[in-house]
């Protein structure tokens, strides 16, 4: 049962009707917004789909598209994705591949195998908006993920005591990360495998922006470190690698993917067999045939777009802001994170940006599991073109400018 | 969390590689399955879904077709089932509509709406084998429905504080349902109607079969005789109505309906932005325009052929099988229910069917939530033709007449 209590949460409050107003800023033209953390849609390579789309119905087989399949996941497009493992360093078979509809949904199979109430999970401060969302169905405690910092295994346990449980997970976007655009680096992702080796829980890895890098070297999944500590046997891992096809091909498909151990996909596969019989027969289709058409040159063209737009939100940041403001220089993904001085509160910027200087970002405070926050923002540079991008940072520095200086005042 | 024991539930245990094996006896030209439970595929309108996804897909308006959307659904499907509803009595407008990824959705949200470890569930025995999955996760008790039967409002509750928790929720589908084919009279309802006033529960109706009446005058939904008794008002109503395109026109895209207050679809919409952000955006929309284009035509032409093999079935049983065995006599969906002799035991007959008579069905043990049932059977007579379910149910029937003969020496 979902309580009051879950339903009350500061991350649950974020109703769809907000989610909806913020998306209907995207479509203002008077509006630049950096709000919607969605891809471009100019980029979805609609063309192929719609050749796919053709394809996969035309004839008799067509009618398997449109016909239940089987909870895992349509095989063709397991097995491509065994392929694309091993370019990432993971070695594995169809039976460690699992397809959901959308990584979100394998985030609320996670929170549903793992968590009872007063269980702590492990996040970052902050984290994905959605994996808290996720999460708080199940009611746990959250306590904060710090692999850079000296939190001991043993800390974590008497914390989880105290809040009535057991640490069940831990989660966390490793590249690129919704909100903060930031990357783990290898040795903090080796000290995470230690750390949840020493809890004996499971480690969700957050693969959403994986494939989003612009520059800098590639650092391994965390799922590939543990591989090759454990001699490359994925069922003797607990990393539970999700990933996604919603920012590279669509988001609209509902079309994700787990990698783990057949241990946790098997008890996965139950759960959606449960909860929604299988993903949609036809979208796993066209994105296989999509994915085999131009996976890679559609994440070029991708990368191309978003890393044009990023330097250009970080070169105007540099230009515009105020002394007092700190932000992030992501190597990929989709998000810049900005820290204003103590003491302003972003949400209540929100308005006054909207209004009277047409730019909109998310507050950060919602991205914090503790409530903390208030003076963080989000602004994402995937869905305005470069021009748009400088006038609406200028825009926002003049506005903190004045927020700043009305504090000093 | 889902703990070991709800994995290890009679129902959890048919695993998805059980299904598939089941379902690849429908490709084993030499079985005749009536163990799907899925509706035949030539019946998809695959030309018409060709058409609709082309036509979605071109030019700029395909981009919103790949985006993200809202988590309620997409709103010309939603004003189109106000229609739809419209035509059934249901008197409601499009914030009363939810759009789900296949019925089966809803019944997951339900249960992770209501249930928690040790609240009651009210089910039919039998029931519905996935309303048993869905609801399983949140380990509910049980208690049996039976809306004919003289249990009072008293004896429930006092079973529900026995098993450790109150009644949450009753769940039925009243229009030949799936397993037995049965449908529940006007009066059961309306009894059914008070017995959840007088509990004060949410009512679900599982409406998955209702547009497949072959004869008979159609019983208003259990919602319509609610609202007649609420002066129309479906903010007063208790009733959730979860609705499918997956019987009409494809199981294959996963989309499916709920219809209530908004006071519920609110708590539903935050669920699914919770756990799936929305159902296929592309689907919706083909949803929506290949109903708009033939949805009357479309379920006319399904009646048709299925009527055919409904009536194909009543009559081969009524020849073939022998004495002791009982079966329903459906007005419409995809089932007849089968009652041998006390004693016989379905699921071990189940091997010498496939093996030495080339039948096959779904023995009805796993429908029972009591786990009674060993004597009861399944037949589909949506995926064979007239010929094949003369000869199935005649092979069938001779096993049968052996099994008993056996018994009885």
């Amino acid at each position: 049962m979902v309580t009051e209590a879950a339903f009350a949460t500061r991350a649950g409050r974020m109703k769809a009707s907000e989610i909806r107003e913020l998306l209907k800023l995207l479509d203002r033209p008077d509006i630049v917004s950096f709000a919607g953390g969605i891809p471009d849609p100019a980029l979805f390579p609609a063309e192929a789909f719609a050749e796919a789309y053709r394809h996969i119905l035309a004839g008799e087989a067509g009618r398997a598209a449109l016909q239940y399949s089987v909870s895992e996941g349509y095989r063709p497009l397991r097995d491509r994705l065994v392929g694309q493992m091993a370019g990432l360093g993971i070695a594995c078979t169809a039976d460690n591949v699992f397809i959901v509809s959308g990584s979100q949904q394998a985030l609320d199979y996670l929170g549903k195998l793992y968590l009872s109430p007063s269980d702590t999970a492990l996040v970052t401060t902050p984290t994905y908006l959605g994996a808290l969302q996720a999460f708080n169905a199940y009611e746990p405690a959250y306590d904060q993920l710090s692999p850079g910092g000296n939190r001991t295994a043993e800390s974590y346990r008497q914390a989880a005591a105290a809040a009535g449980g057991r640490v069940k997970l831990a989660y966390l976007s490793a590249d690129f990360a919704n909100p903060t655009g930031e990357t783990l680096g290898r040795e903090g992702r080796e000290r995470l495998i230690d750390l949840a080796e020493e809890l004996d829980v499971a480690l969700v890895e957050d693969a959403a922006y994986q494939a989003l890098r612009y520059d800098g070297e590639p650092i391994p999944p965390i799922l590939a470190l543990e591989l090759a500590r454990k001699g490359g046997d994925i069922e003797r891992t607990r990393t539970i690698y999700c990933g996604s096809f919603s920012k590279t091909l669509s988001p609209g498909l509902r079309v994700g993917f787990v990698v783990a151990s057949r241990a946790v996909i098997g008890k996965l596969v139950l759960i959606k067999q449960a909860a929604d019989l299988h993903s949609s027969t036809i979208n796993q289709m066209a994105i296989a045939e999509v994915a085999a058409g131009q996976f890679g040159e559609q994440v070029e063209r991708v990368r191309a777009v978003y890393r044009r737009r990023r330097d250009a939100m970080l070169a105007a940041l540099a230009r515009y802001m105020p002394a007092g403001v700190a932000w992030t220089r992501p190597e990929g993904g989709m998000f810049v994170w900005l820290t204003l001085p103590a003491g302003l509160d972003a949400a209540a910027l929100l308005a006054e940006a909207v209004e009277t200087q047409k730019v909109a970002f998310v507050p950060g405070q919602a991205f914090h599991a503790d409530g903390t926050g208030a003076n963080t923002l989000r602004l994402s540079f995937s869905c305005a073109d470069e021009a748009a991008i400088e006038a609406g940072i200028a825009r926002l520095g003049g506005l903190l400018e004045g927020a700043i200086g009305r504090r000093a005042a």
